[in-house]
Protein backbone atom coordinates (compact mmCIF):
# COMPACT_ATOMS: atom_id res chain seq x y z
CA UNK A 1 0.00 0.00 0.00
CA UNK A 2 1.12 3.41 -0.28
CA UNK A 3 1.98 5.58 2.41
CA UNK A 4 -0.60 8.10 3.00
CA UNK A 5 1.70 11.00 3.49
CA UNK A 6 2.80 10.43 0.25
CA UNK A 7 -1.17 10.76 -1.24
CA UNK A 8 -1.15 13.50 1.16
CA UNK A 9 1.71 15.53 0.32
CA UNK A 10 1.19 14.80 -3.77
CA UNK A 11 -2.24 16.27 -3.18
CA UNK A 12 -1.07 19.18 -1.35
CA UNK A 13 1.49 20.13 -4.48
CA UNK A 14 -1.00 19.78 -7.01
CA UNK A 15 -2.43 22.95 -7.56
CA UNK A 16 -0.25 25.86 -8.52
CA UNK A 17 -2.64 28.07 -6.03
CA UNK A 18 -2.26 31.62 -5.58
CA UNK A 19 1.35 32.94 -5.83
CA UNK A 20 3.42 35.98 -4.99
CA UNK A 21 3.78 36.34 -8.71
CA UNK A 22 -0.05 36.65 -8.63
CA UNK A 23 -0.20 39.41 -6.40
CA UNK A 24 2.02 41.34 -7.98
CA UNK A 25 4.74 40.78 -5.41
CA UNK A 26 8.89 41.35 -7.27
CA UNK A 27 10.33 37.91 -8.12
CA UNK A 28 13.00 37.37 -5.82
CA UNK A 29 16.46 37.66 -6.77
CA UNK A 30 18.61 35.23 -9.12
CA UNK A 31 20.98 34.43 -6.25
CA UNK A 32 21.77 34.36 -2.36
CA UNK A 33 23.81 37.90 -1.76
CA UNK A 34 26.92 37.87 -0.82
CA UNK A 35 29.75 40.42 0.10
CA UNK A 36 31.11 42.60 -2.67
CA UNK A 37 34.05 42.77 -0.55
CA UNK A 38 34.51 38.90 -0.46
CA UNK A 39 37.56 37.57 -1.80
CA UNK A 40 36.52 35.40 -4.26
CA UNK A 41 38.55 32.02 -5.76
CA UNK A 42 37.99 32.37 -9.81
CA UNK A 43 37.25 29.03 -11.59
CA UNK A 44 38.75 28.48 -15.52
CA UNK A 45 36.25 29.16 -18.00
CA UNK A 46 35.54 25.97 -19.74
CA UNK A 47 36.00 27.26 -22.55
CA UNK A 48 39.71 27.14 -21.61
CA UNK A 49 40.43 24.18 -20.43
CA UNK A 50 41.49 21.57 -22.87
CA UNK A 51 38.28 18.75 -21.76
CA UNK A 52 38.66 14.83 -22.44
CA UNK A 53 37.44 13.43 -25.64
CA UNK A 54 33.80 12.20 -23.97
CA UNK A 55 31.54 10.15 -26.64
CA UNK A 56 28.06 11.46 -25.31
CA UNK A 57 27.01 7.73 -26.03
CA UNK A 58 29.86 5.63 -24.59
CA UNK A 59 29.18 7.78 -21.42
CA UNK A 60 25.68 6.87 -21.01
CA UNK A 61 26.39 3.68 -21.64
CA UNK A 62 28.63 3.38 -18.90
CA UNK A 63 27.66 5.67 -16.18
CA UNK A 64 26.83 4.05 -12.75
CA UNK A 65 26.90 4.38 -9.09
CA UNK A 66 30.60 4.78 -7.48
CA UNK A 67 31.08 5.24 -3.74
CA UNK A 68 34.77 3.65 -3.46
CA UNK A 69 36.89 6.48 -4.84
CA UNK A 70 40.72 6.71 -5.58
CA UNK A 71 43.11 8.79 -3.43
CA UNK A 72 43.82 11.24 -6.19
CA UNK A 73 42.29 14.82 -5.63
CA UNK A 74 40.15 16.73 -8.14
CA UNK A 75 41.79 19.40 -9.70
CA UNK A 76 40.01 22.83 -9.85
CA UNK A 77 39.54 22.35 -13.39
CA UNK A 78 37.72 19.59 -12.80
CA UNK A 79 35.24 20.95 -10.35
CA UNK A 80 35.06 24.05 -12.30
CA UNK A 81 34.22 21.48 -14.98
CA UNK A 82 31.76 20.01 -12.53
CA UNK A 83 30.15 23.30 -11.50
CA UNK A 84 29.83 23.91 -15.18
CA UNK A 85 27.99 21.08 -16.04
CA UNK A 86 25.36 21.35 -13.12
CA UNK A 87 24.92 25.04 -12.86
CA UNK A 88 26.73 26.97 -15.60
CA UNK A 89 25.12 30.47 -16.92
CA UNK A 90 24.98 30.56 -20.15
CA UNK A 91 22.88 33.68 -20.51
CA UNK A 92 21.44 36.33 -17.95
CA UNK A 93 18.20 36.99 -19.82
CA UNK A 94 16.42 40.25 -19.68
CA UNK A 95 13.35 39.46 -17.38
CA UNK A 96 15.65 38.72 -15.60
CA UNK A 97 16.21 35.09 -15.32
CA UNK A 98 19.45 32.59 -15.80
CA UNK A 99 19.75 29.79 -18.67
CA UNK A 100 21.93 26.84 -17.51
CA UNK A 101 23.66 23.63 -19.08
CA UNK A 102 20.22 22.58 -17.28
CA UNK A 103 16.48 23.11 -17.59
CA UNK A 104 14.81 24.43 -14.86
CA UNK A 105 10.89 24.90 -14.43
CA UNK A 106 9.98 28.70 -16.22
CA UNK A 107 14.49 28.70 -16.04
CA UNK A 108 13.49 29.72 -12.36
CA UNK A 109 16.82 27.94 -10.67
CA UNK A 110 16.25 27.87 -7.59
CA UNK A 111 19.03 26.18 -6.15
CA UNK A 112 22.11 27.50 -4.74
CA UNK A 113 25.40 25.04 -4.74
CA UNK A 114 26.85 24.36 -1.27
CA UNK A 115 30.42 22.15 -1.54
CA UNK A 116 31.99 20.36 1.11
CA UNK A 117 35.64 20.30 -0.10
CA UNK A 118 37.69 17.39 1.25
CA UNK A 119 40.32 16.81 -1.33
CA UNK A 120 40.82 19.16 -4.22
CA UNK A 121 43.97 20.91 -5.55
CA UNK A 122 44.53 24.59 -4.04
CA UNK A 123 41.38 24.36 -1.97
CA UNK A 124 41.17 24.15 2.18
CA UNK A 125 38.98 21.88 3.44
CA UNK A 126 35.89 22.84 4.28
CA UNK A 127 31.97 24.29 2.92
CA UNK A 128 32.25 26.50 -0.51
CA UNK A 129 29.57 28.33 -2.07
CA UNK A 130 29.25 27.99 -5.90
CA UNK A 131 28.44 31.61 -7.13
CA UNK A 132 27.03 30.74 -10.57
CA UNK A 133 26.89 33.91 -12.06
CA UNK A 134 30.48 34.90 -11.28
CA UNK A 135 31.17 31.37 -11.76
CA UNK A 136 33.54 31.51 -9.03
CA UNK A 137 33.76 29.86 -5.48
CA UNK A 138 32.98 31.93 -2.01
CA UNK A 139 34.20 30.58 1.22
CA UNK A 140 31.03 29.62 3.45
CA UNK A 141 31.03 29.81 7.14
CA UNK A 142 30.48 26.97 8.82
CA UNK A 143 31.85 25.28 12.37
CA UNK A 144 35.35 23.50 12.23
CA UNK A 145 33.97 19.87 12.64
CA UNK A 146 31.45 20.14 9.42
CA UNK A 147 32.68 17.10 7.48
CA UNK A 148 31.83 15.24 10.58
CA UNK A 149 28.18 16.46 11.61
CA UNK A 150 27.30 16.56 7.63
CA UNK A 151 28.50 13.45 7.93
CA UNK A 152 26.56 12.35 10.79
CA UNK A 153 23.85 13.78 8.97
CA UNK A 154 23.87 11.69 6.24
CA UNK A 155 23.36 8.80 8.69
CA UNK A 156 27.08 7.71 8.23
CA UNK A 157 27.73 7.42 4.62
CA UNK A 158 30.95 6.60 4.44
CA UNK A 159 31.53 8.15 1.07
CA UNK A 160 31.08 11.45 2.25
CA UNK A 161 34.20 11.29 4.03
CA UNK A 162 36.49 9.34 1.66
CA UNK A 163 35.41 11.33 -1.88
CA UNK A 164 36.92 14.63 -3.04
CA UNK A 165 34.04 16.56 -2.43
CA UNK A 166 30.09 16.09 -1.82
CA UNK A 167 27.45 18.58 -3.91
CA UNK A 168 24.67 19.85 -1.77
CA UNK A 169 21.62 21.55 -3.55
CA UNK A 170 20.12 23.92 -1.53
CA UNK A 171 16.30 24.78 -2.54
CA UNK A 172 15.86 28.50 -2.25
CA UNK A 173 12.31 28.05 -1.93
CA UNK A 174 10.90 31.50 -2.86
CA UNK A 175 12.72 31.47 -6.35
CA UNK A 176 10.30 28.12 -7.20
CA UNK A 177 7.48 29.27 -5.38
CA UNK A 178 7.08 32.95 -6.48
CA UNK A 179 5.52 31.92 -9.72
CA UNK A 180 4.57 28.01 -9.40
CA UNK A 181 3.53 28.40 -5.78
CA UNK A 182 2.40 24.35 -3.89
CA UNK A 183 3.46 22.70 -7.11
CA UNK A 184 6.73 24.35 -7.21
CA UNK A 185 7.85 21.64 -4.71
CA UNK A 186 7.24 18.68 -7.37
CA UNK A 187 9.87 21.14 -9.50
CA UNK A 188 12.43 21.52 -7.32
CA UNK A 189 13.52 17.62 -6.91
CA UNK A 190 12.90 17.34 -10.78
CA UNK A 191 15.11 20.07 -11.15
CA UNK A 192 17.57 18.57 -9.26
CA UNK A 193 17.18 15.64 -10.81
CA UNK A 194 18.49 17.00 -13.98
CA UNK A 195 21.37 18.74 -12.32
CA UNK A 196 22.11 15.24 -10.62
CA UNK A 197 22.20 13.53 -13.77
CA UNK A 198 24.69 16.34 -15.71
CA UNK A 199 26.93 15.74 -12.44
CA UNK A 200 26.84 12.28 -13.06
CA UNK A 201 27.44 12.19 -16.73
CA UNK A 202 30.32 15.41 -16.40
CA UNK A 203 32.28 13.02 -13.78
CA UNK A 204 31.55 10.11 -15.97
CA UNK A 205 33.66 12.61 -18.95
CA UNK A 206 36.30 12.91 -16.24
CA UNK A 207 37.32 10.35 -15.16
CA UNK A 208 35.52 10.29 -12.10
CA UNK A 209 32.43 8.50 -10.58
CA UNK A 210 29.25 10.05 -8.31
CA UNK A 211 26.89 8.74 -5.45
CA UNK A 212 23.81 10.81 -5.28
CA UNK A 213 22.58 11.24 -1.77
CA UNK A 214 18.62 11.37 -1.17
CA UNK A 215 18.93 9.88 2.28
CA UNK A 216 19.81 12.48 5.63
CA UNK A 217 17.94 13.83 7.93
CA UNK A 218 16.95 17.40 7.32
CA UNK A 219 16.83 18.27 11.18
CA UNK A 220 20.24 17.66 10.94
CA UNK A 221 21.50 18.21 7.66
CA UNK A 222 19.89 21.31 6.92
CA UNK A 223 21.00 23.23 10.62
CA UNK A 224 24.86 22.11 9.74
CA UNK A 225 24.80 24.01 6.30
CA UNK A 226 23.28 27.29 8.59
CA UNK A 227 19.54 26.61 6.25
CA UNK A 228 16.12 26.92 8.01
CA UNK A 229 14.64 24.31 6.59
CA UNK A 230 11.94 26.13 5.18
CA UNK A 231 12.68 28.84 3.04
CA UNK A 232 16.28 27.18 2.53
CA UNK A 233 16.69 23.32 2.58
CA UNK A 234 18.92 20.45 1.05
CA UNK A 235 17.18 19.12 -2.01
CA UNK A 236 19.80 16.58 -2.79
CA UNK A 237 23.28 15.68 -2.61
CA UNK A 238 26.00 13.81 -4.28
CA UNK A 239 29.62 12.68 -3.82
CA UNK A 240 32.49 12.69 -6.60
CA UNK A 241 35.88 11.48 -6.63
CA UNK A 242 38.31 10.22 -8.76
CA UNK A 243 38.03 6.39 -10.12
CA UNK A 244 40.30 3.77 -8.82
CA UNK A 245 41.63 2.01 -11.96
CA UNK A 246 39.31 -1.08 -12.20
CA UNK A 247 40.64 -4.62 -12.26
CA UNK A 248 40.58 -6.10 -15.89
CA UNK A 249 37.38 -8.09 -16.61
CA UNK B 1 6.55 33.61 1.71
CA UNK B 2 6.04 29.68 0.95
CA UNK B 3 3.20 28.22 0.83
CA UNK B 4 2.03 26.10 3.67
CA UNK B 5 1.23 23.32 1.71
CA UNK B 6 4.98 23.23 0.26
CA UNK B 7 6.28 23.19 3.90
CA UNK B 8 3.88 20.89 4.95
CA UNK B 9 4.04 18.31 1.81
CA UNK B 10 7.90 18.83 2.46
CA UNK B 11 7.09 17.10 6.53
CA UNK B 12 5.23 14.77 5.14
CA UNK B 13 7.72 13.56 2.83
CA UNK B 14 10.75 13.62 5.48
CA UNK B 15 11.04 10.39 7.50
CA UNK B 16 11.23 6.56 6.33
CA UNK B 17 8.90 6.07 8.55
CA UNK B 18 7.43 1.86 8.13
CA UNK B 19 7.64 0.45 4.87
CA UNK B 20 6.24 -3.11 3.14
CA UNK B 21 10.17 -4.03 3.57
CA UNK B 22 10.07 -3.77 7.17
CA UNK B 23 7.03 -5.77 7.20
CA UNK B 24 8.17 -8.32 5.33
CA UNK B 25 6.34 -7.79 2.18
CA UNK B 26 7.39 -9.23 -1.15
CA UNK B 27 9.45 -6.72 -2.97
CA UNK B 28 6.68 -5.49 -6.49
CA UNK B 29 7.32 -6.51 -9.38
CA UNK B 30 9.59 -4.76 -11.91
CA UNK B 31 7.58 -3.67 -13.91
CA UNK B 32 3.44 -3.83 -15.01
CA UNK B 33 2.71 -7.27 -15.81
CA UNK B 34 1.56 -7.37 -19.59
CA UNK B 35 -0.04 -9.84 -21.54
CA UNK B 36 2.75 -13.04 -22.93
CA UNK B 37 0.85 -13.19 -26.12
CA UNK B 38 0.84 -9.73 -26.92
CA UNK B 39 2.51 -8.42 -30.08
CA UNK B 40 5.02 -6.85 -29.54
CA UNK B 41 7.05 -4.23 -32.02
CA UNK B 42 10.56 -4.99 -31.27
CA UNK B 43 13.37 -2.08 -30.98
CA UNK B 44 16.46 -2.00 -32.49
CA UNK B 45 19.87 -2.51 -29.63
CA UNK B 46 22.12 0.58 -29.37
CA UNK B 47 24.56 -1.62 -30.03
CA UNK B 48 23.30 -2.03 -33.85
CA UNK B 49 23.17 1.23 -34.56
CA UNK B 50 25.72 3.97 -36.23
CA UNK B 51 25.00 6.84 -33.79
CA UNK B 52 25.84 10.30 -34.80
CA UNK B 53 29.05 11.74 -33.34
CA UNK B 54 28.38 13.48 -30.21
CA UNK B 55 30.13 15.13 -28.05
CA UNK B 56 29.24 15.49 -24.28
CA UNK B 57 30.86 18.96 -23.49
CA UNK B 58 29.39 20.51 -26.64
CA UNK B 59 25.95 18.94 -26.40
CA UNK B 60 25.96 19.93 -22.67
CA UNK B 61 26.28 23.18 -23.89
CA UNK B 62 24.12 23.73 -26.67
CA UNK B 63 21.16 22.18 -25.34
CA UNK B 64 18.04 24.24 -24.25
CA UNK B 65 14.65 23.60 -24.74
CA UNK B 66 12.87 23.29 -28.09
CA UNK B 67 8.72 23.84 -28.32
CA UNK B 68 8.90 24.26 -32.06
CA UNK B 69 9.56 21.66 -34.41
CA UNK B 70 10.33 20.47 -38.02
CA UNK B 71 7.75 18.47 -39.75
CA UNK B 72 10.07 15.49 -40.30
CA UNK B 73 9.05 12.29 -38.22
CA UNK B 74 11.37 10.58 -35.91
CA UNK B 75 12.51 7.11 -37.16
CA UNK B 76 11.78 3.85 -34.92
CA UNK B 77 15.95 4.02 -34.37
CA UNK B 78 15.54 7.63 -33.07
CA UNK B 79 12.94 6.35 -30.54
CA UNK B 80 15.12 3.51 -29.54
CA UNK B 81 18.14 6.11 -28.48
CA UNK B 82 15.33 8.56 -27.07
CA UNK B 83 13.97 5.27 -24.49
CA UNK B 84 17.41 3.59 -23.94
CA UNK B 85 18.95 6.57 -22.85
CA UNK B 86 15.84 7.24 -20.63
CA UNK B 87 15.12 4.00 -19.15
CA UNK B 88 17.61 1.89 -20.62
CA UNK B 89 18.81 -1.65 -18.95
CA UNK B 90 22.10 -2.43 -18.52
CA UNK B 91 21.61 -5.50 -16.07
CA UNK B 92 19.25 -6.97 -14.11
CA UNK B 93 20.58 -7.75 -11.01
CA UNK B 94 19.96 -11.12 -8.13
CA UNK B 95 17.71 -9.05 -5.74
CA UNK B 96 15.97 -8.61 -8.66
CA UNK B 97 16.09 -5.55 -9.67
CA UNK B 98 17.70 -3.37 -13.01
CA UNK B 99 20.44 -1.23 -13.46
CA UNK B 100 19.91 1.65 -16.21
CA UNK B 101 21.14 4.13 -18.04
CA UNK B 102 20.02 6.23 -15.03
CA UNK B 103 20.49 6.17 -11.49
CA UNK B 104 17.32 5.59 -9.11
CA UNK B 105 17.26 5.87 -5.53
CA UNK B 106 17.93 2.03 -4.31
CA UNK B 107 17.78 0.93 -7.92
CA UNK B 108 14.32 0.99 -7.25
CA UNK B 109 13.45 2.46 -10.93
CA UNK B 110 9.58 2.89 -10.38
CA UNK B 111 8.73 4.25 -13.61
CA UNK B 112 6.40 3.02 -16.68
CA UNK B 113 6.92 5.16 -19.40
CA UNK B 114 3.91 5.79 -21.51
CA UNK B 115 4.73 7.44 -25.12
CA UNK B 116 1.93 9.49 -27.31
CA UNK B 117 3.24 8.85 -30.92
CA UNK B 118 2.41 11.40 -33.64
CA UNK B 119 4.87 11.20 -36.41
CA UNK B 120 7.49 8.23 -36.12
CA UNK B 121 8.41 6.52 -38.94
CA UNK B 122 6.44 2.65 -38.85
CA UNK B 123 4.54 3.11 -36.11
CA UNK B 124 0.64 4.66 -35.97
CA UNK B 125 -0.81 7.44 -34.26
CA UNK B 126 -1.57 6.60 -30.18
CA UNK B 127 0.03 5.51 -27.01
CA UNK B 128 2.89 3.07 -26.63
CA UNK B 129 4.12 1.42 -23.55
CA UNK B 130 8.11 1.08 -23.51
CA UNK B 131 9.34 -2.56 -22.19
CA UNK B 132 12.24 -1.86 -20.80
CA UNK B 133 13.25 -5.13 -20.21
CA UNK B 134 12.60 -6.36 -23.49
CA UNK B 135 13.57 -2.94 -25.35
CA UNK B 136 9.88 -3.64 -26.78
CA UNK B 137 6.97 -1.29 -27.38
CA UNK B 138 3.25 -2.52 -26.46
CA UNK B 139 0.38 -0.77 -27.75
CA UNK B 140 -1.26 0.71 -24.90
CA UNK B 141 -5.48 0.62 -24.58
CA UNK B 142 -6.36 4.27 -24.70
CA UNK B 143 -9.29 6.10 -26.60
CA UNK B 144 -9.37 7.34 -29.80
CA UNK B 145 -9.23 11.19 -29.22
CA UNK B 146 -6.25 10.43 -26.73
CA UNK B 147 -4.08 13.10 -28.29
CA UNK B 148 -6.42 15.89 -27.76
CA UNK B 149 -7.71 14.49 -24.34
CA UNK B 150 -3.66 14.73 -23.51
CA UNK B 151 -3.52 18.19 -24.74
CA UNK B 152 -6.29 20.09 -22.86
CA UNK B 153 -5.25 17.79 -19.38
CA UNK B 154 -1.45 19.62 -20.09
CA UNK B 155 -3.25 23.12 -20.53
CA UNK B 156 -3.38 22.98 -24.23
CA UNK B 157 0.29 23.08 -24.18
CA UNK B 158 0.73 23.74 -28.08
CA UNK B 159 3.95 21.10 -28.35
CA UNK B 160 2.09 17.78 -27.33
CA UNK B 161 0.18 18.15 -30.77
CA UNK B 162 3.06 19.51 -32.85
CA UNK B 163 5.64 17.20 -31.74
CA UNK B 164 6.80 13.78 -32.98
CA UNK B 165 6.36 12.02 -29.58
CA UNK B 166 5.29 13.01 -26.42
CA UNK B 167 6.82 10.83 -23.25
CA UNK B 168 5.06 10.07 -20.09
CA UNK B 169 6.56 8.86 -16.91
CA UNK B 170 4.45 7.04 -14.99
CA UNK B 171 5.05 6.43 -10.82
CA UNK B 172 4.17 3.33 -10.07
CA UNK B 173 4.38 4.29 -6.53
CA UNK B 174 4.92 1.13 -4.35
CA UNK B 175 8.00 0.16 -6.35
CA UNK B 176 9.95 3.19 -4.38
CA UNK B 177 7.61 3.69 -1.45
CA UNK B 178 8.24 -0.55 -0.57
CA UNK B 179 11.49 0.55 1.18
CA UNK B 180 11.47 4.19 1.11
CA UNK B 181 8.00 5.25 2.58
CA UNK B 182 6.80 8.27 2.61
CA UNK B 183 10.72 9.84 1.86
CA UNK B 184 9.62 7.70 -1.53
CA UNK B 185 7.54 10.92 -2.99
CA UNK B 186 11.00 12.89 -3.00
CA UNK B 187 13.08 10.19 -4.97
CA UNK B 188 10.40 9.71 -7.55
CA UNK B 189 10.75 13.20 -8.52
CA UNK B 190 14.35 13.47 -7.91
CA UNK B 191 14.60 10.06 -10.56
CA UNK B 192 12.22 11.81 -13.11
CA UNK B 193 14.26 14.59 -13.23
CA UNK B 194 17.59 12.07 -14.10
CA UNK B 195 15.82 10.46 -16.72
CA UNK B 196 14.44 13.69 -18.10
CA UNK B 197 17.86 15.18 -18.63
CA UNK B 198 19.03 12.30 -20.59
CA UNK B 199 16.07 12.71 -22.75
CA UNK B 200 17.16 16.45 -23.25
CA UNK B 201 20.88 15.04 -23.80
CA UNK B 202 20.47 12.13 -26.10
CA UNK B 203 17.78 14.25 -28.42
CA UNK B 204 20.30 17.11 -28.62
CA UNK B 205 22.45 14.09 -29.58
CA UNK B 206 20.07 13.38 -32.26
CA UNK B 207 19.50 16.23 -33.80
CA UNK B 208 15.86 16.64 -31.93
CA UNK B 209 14.90 19.05 -29.01
CA UNK B 210 12.63 18.94 -25.97
CA UNK B 211 10.84 20.59 -23.79
CA UNK B 212 9.77 19.06 -20.42
CA UNK B 213 6.09 19.25 -19.15
CA UNK B 214 5.48 19.22 -15.27
CA UNK B 215 2.46 21.92 -15.95
CA UNK B 216 -0.76 19.28 -16.25
CA UNK B 217 -3.52 18.47 -14.34
CA UNK B 218 -2.92 15.66 -12.75
CA UNK B 219 -7.05 14.71 -12.22
CA UNK B 220 -7.60 14.97 -16.30
CA UNK B 221 -3.82 13.46 -17.10
CA UNK B 222 -3.77 10.16 -15.39
CA UNK B 223 -7.24 9.37 -15.62
CA UNK B 224 -6.62 9.61 -19.43
CA UNK B 225 -3.92 7.15 -19.39
CA UNK B 226 -5.84 4.77 -17.59
CA UNK B 227 -4.06 5.67 -13.85
CA UNK B 228 -5.78 5.75 -10.93
CA UNK B 229 -3.86 8.64 -9.52
CA UNK B 230 -3.10 7.17 -6.59
CA UNK B 231 -0.75 3.52 -6.87
CA UNK B 232 0.39 5.08 -10.89
CA UNK B 233 0.44 8.31 -11.76
CA UNK B 234 1.87 11.12 -13.99
CA UNK B 235 4.91 12.53 -12.34
CA UNK B 236 6.94 13.92 -15.56
CA UNK B 237 6.43 14.06 -19.15
CA UNK B 238 8.31 15.88 -22.30
CA UNK B 239 8.19 16.12 -25.86
CA UNK B 240 10.25 15.51 -28.55
CA UNK B 241 10.78 16.23 -32.26
CA UNK B 242 13.38 16.99 -35.07
CA UNK B 243 15.22 20.81 -34.84
CA UNK B 244 14.48 22.89 -37.59
CA UNK B 245 17.34 24.16 -39.10
CA UNK B 246 18.51 27.42 -37.70
CA UNK B 247 18.87 30.52 -39.57
CA UNK B 248 22.54 31.67 -39.50
CA UNK B 249 22.81 33.77 -36.62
Amino acid sequence: MIPEAVLTALRLTQAVGETAQHQGLPQPPLEWPYDPQATLIPLPSINDLNLPAADLWQIMAQRRTLRHYAEQPLTLEELAVLLWATQGVRQVTKRPATLRTVPSAGARHAFETLLLVNRVTGLGKGIYRYLALRHALLPYETEPEIAQRLYRACYEQDHILTSAVTFFWVAVAERMTWRYGARGLRYLFLDAGHVCQNLYLAAEGLGCGVCAIGAFDDDALNPALNLDGNTAFVVYGATVGKRAPRPPE
